[in-house]
């Protein structure tokens, strides 16, 4: 059994489905026009249930998932959304521990992935150019108590990154191929790169420009999802689907040495990116081509 | 600047772009139709930069993504795509230090995905009836070198599961509507549920089944992903793509204790689900109706 | 140069770029709030120019596409949209001069694109059950100009239809498989059998029975189309799209001689219809297997 | 019943689903790994039944749909798509009795679905550069039974099109932007003009040369077709689907008599293009706001 402590975020869904996200304070209440909920009968009480308002309408308080919590971004900016943001995560490696950078801050909610993802070990560093964006950032960031694995940076990312050899950069900015060479500089080398645009000309020309920068890898990828009505009789997609959000960017930093430029690498990366699937070998093959390699590998 | 150390799994790319995957052992040799390279030119030695084989031919040797990592799993099942499993971590809410519950362990692509997750203080029970399926999943674990956050388990999950208050529990087997009683066990009240079916009448069955279970907030939905071939010029989408890996299908579990039958609350809770968007409130937003709220909330 | 006649359909765009549909008779006059537009203003002047409104507004005068018909029926029920028009068309051969029936006839949208594609020599019978809806039908015929194509019954098609050897049918009606009988009975041998439905159960149950009839060359499929913001320094996909519209399912009706039950065959001809792209010899290539042939073939 | 004769192409469908197309003459024989069939056991006999091969091999015979053609078409470049197929003739208004221009001819299919959209009396004029390719398309055209409806010219289009006053134009060539002043020349006021290209860099310049000529009402779209496998018990999609074929791009071309340059009118139309769905007024409803109309309107 899980209980809510103070402090705790909680996710309370009314009996017409609307979700509201509330920190518990002791003596605080709730108030919806579905009635007043106080949080002492939250706190130190299980989640998972169903609790009633003072005019006995039904609620269900839960313990909020970091998807419901994105989902829940107070919002000045077009946000990335969650169907992005998780193969984000997987791509840049996003893990425990892990130092990363996005740009721009926006509402923050790829900040609050990031900060959820890299752990209490981790940390996110988050540049913006505008301070009423760092500050709505800020105010999304400790409502989700994640503001201490933040450093909001309020600074011209033209200026450069304060930081280096970070695992991985995200950007999401208007024109990201103005950034690259400060990209570069703050990545180690081998490091993730990503980068989000709305539009096919933005994609063409940040593909142009990183083409005079050693990435390597070099993937663009869009995210479609599509929902279904959860009804078992009657099964079929909703009506609507949002249609596009953005374009998704992808590679990796690569110091090359040999004397073949870059691009004369990347196009044969490039012509092997249009085949199907992953003909490459499996996990734990390479290895059976090892005679001196024992055991595991 | 990284370096690459003995023990390190590495992805090496080859010149023609194909992707191995290697550990790291002193004195251990890589060999391909390319040319052989020597471990002990990597151990100790940069991450991100290209290497010559004896045949001088180039590759690239980086540290690997978890989405790497994914795609390089030996299979000898259909195993869960990074696109899908993206959004599994985020509405499962699979982060530092959770258990979580996964049935069938298959060849273990998502047990990865959720010991990565978890971090080195969470841990992840994977139950399947198949050994040769555990002892695949195993290899895979352990050249991923996650295999100390799973507990693999051979037994058959329709005699429940043998931990309980676990924080999240994913089904990707054929009869998932069999084993709801046990999900329900295992979970503890607000736990997150998740599952992976090919088809749409095991949708169905599934979401009528769960009617009789206490389900709450259930979702339907599928990824797609579409790739582009990433020429600044000639930008277009891949010409074939993946169309269907598996419907997912998303819930949580919930005490309910008034008298109305759940099934009522559900129903409003469909009705809601097949809306555009997410009419409720923003994160934060809720605190404005709290008089005797003070700062955050 | 293209010219308005009296009793011409046209669509007249106006500054807000809405769109209408008016059928032009001497002395008449078209309204909206951008002001008035003398039906004598259009009638022997050429199409495709800009004209004014009495308020100084400008719209444009062209001839209608059927596409654009189709958009602007009159609807009591869902319209099967013109993405699946298209296709339906070409799936069911409707061409000049054939005969097709189709059932129910809800608000007459594939009523009106079938009695397009038939021609003059053509037929269209529409069955429905609803005089409401056949009245709807006719006034949207009536208005498309098409009406003389099409026979409009109203008769509940479990009677069976009362044609015999039409070239296709196609059904529109909530349980299509409780009238798969009387499908065969007025389709000839070979025939084109086309159907949508709005849910996966309803595909299941209809191909159910369909296996229980001389149906052969099964097909299922949806059609998505997305919309783009023709701007071109700034091209992407709309925000928001339809998802789903309906299943098609498309069939040739057999007359099958042989011992060997339809069943047996349509189960390879489904294995085959897994099959990416169309692995068969192209058209003219059967020529040049056979030796008899002179010239085309 | 319908009976082949002499001349008939048919679709013969063997046992392994193998698609052919056969042109029927009196003494030839159709040879296939499967047997042979006499062309004169399809003669005068009926269409839609199975029919054995020397080798007793059970075959399928029946009339080809406008869509098996066209996937017959034999090719030496892309063809365009029945699903791209479809919207194109509902969008052009290609119907009985039209005069249609296309560039280039390729490999004829476009050219197949046009001709069999314009019946009889219609026609259509195909241009190519290459004497190959339209060498190619009569053959297919020919095949198709369908070569006095076209008019095959070889010609730079550059040099303009021979015909004027024509209802639709459509261009499939690599550089369409480069004949607008042509296609305008050619297309009657009022004219439907349609394009398809592959990459979105050809979408962007298209777009921006057709803001230097009168179009009007410009649309952009793509087509995605999901085919699924047709079990009714694990009804699914399938595994792979064609992810890209091409943009279309449609518009009309207008005379614009007004002061206000034509640019400020798209302006309005472009922005109420990214609107969902058709808010303009319904077939027929216009007439409401008409009182000296009588009847139908």
């Amino acid at each position: 059994m899980k209980v809510a402590h103070e402090n705790d975020l909680v996710l309370l869904i009314g009996p017409d489905a609307k979700r509201y996200l509330v920190r518990l304070r002791a003596g605080a209440r709730f108030h919806t026009h579905r009635g007043i909920i106080d949080h002492d009968e939250l706190i130190a009480k299980p989640l998972g249930r169903e609790v009633l308002s003072h005019l006995k309408q039904s609620f269900v308080v839960l313990q909020p998932s970091i998807h419901d919590v994105l989902m829940k971004v107070k919002r000045a900016s077009q946000i990335i959304y969650p169907k992005d943001i998780g193969l984000i995560l997987l791509k840049l490696d996003v893990g425990s521990g892990k130092r990363v950078i996005e740009a721009g801050t926006g509402s923050g909610a790829l900040s609050i992935a990031l900060a959820h993802a890299v752990g209490p070990d981790g940390v996110v560093y988050s540049y913006d150019l505008r301070k009423d964006m760092l500050n709505l950032a800020r105010h999304n960031l400790e409502a989700a108590g994640l503001l201490d694995r933040v450093r909001l940076v309020h600074r011209n990312i033209a200026q450069g990154f304060a930081q280096t050899d970070v695992d991985a950069l995200f950007l999401d900015v208007r024109e990201p191929w103005e950034y690259l060479s400060q990209v570069c500089a703050a990545l180690c080398d081998g490091g993730f790169f990503g980068a989000l645009v709305p539009t096919t000309n933005q994609v063409s020309t940040l593909l142009a420009e990183m083409a005079q920068h050693p990435f390597y890898s070099i993937e663009v990828l869009e995210i479609l999802l599509r929902k279904y009505k959860p009804v078992p009789s009657r099964l079929r997609p909703q009506d609507q689907m949002v249609a596009h959000t953005g374009f998704l960017i992808f590679a990796r930093t690569v110091a090359f040495a040999s004397r073949r430029a870059p691009s004369d690498r990347r196009q044969k990366e490039r012509s092997r990116n249009t085949d199907q699937g992953d003909a490459g070998q499996s996990l734990g093959n390479a290895q059976t081509l090892v005679p001196a390699c024992t055991g595991l590998c």
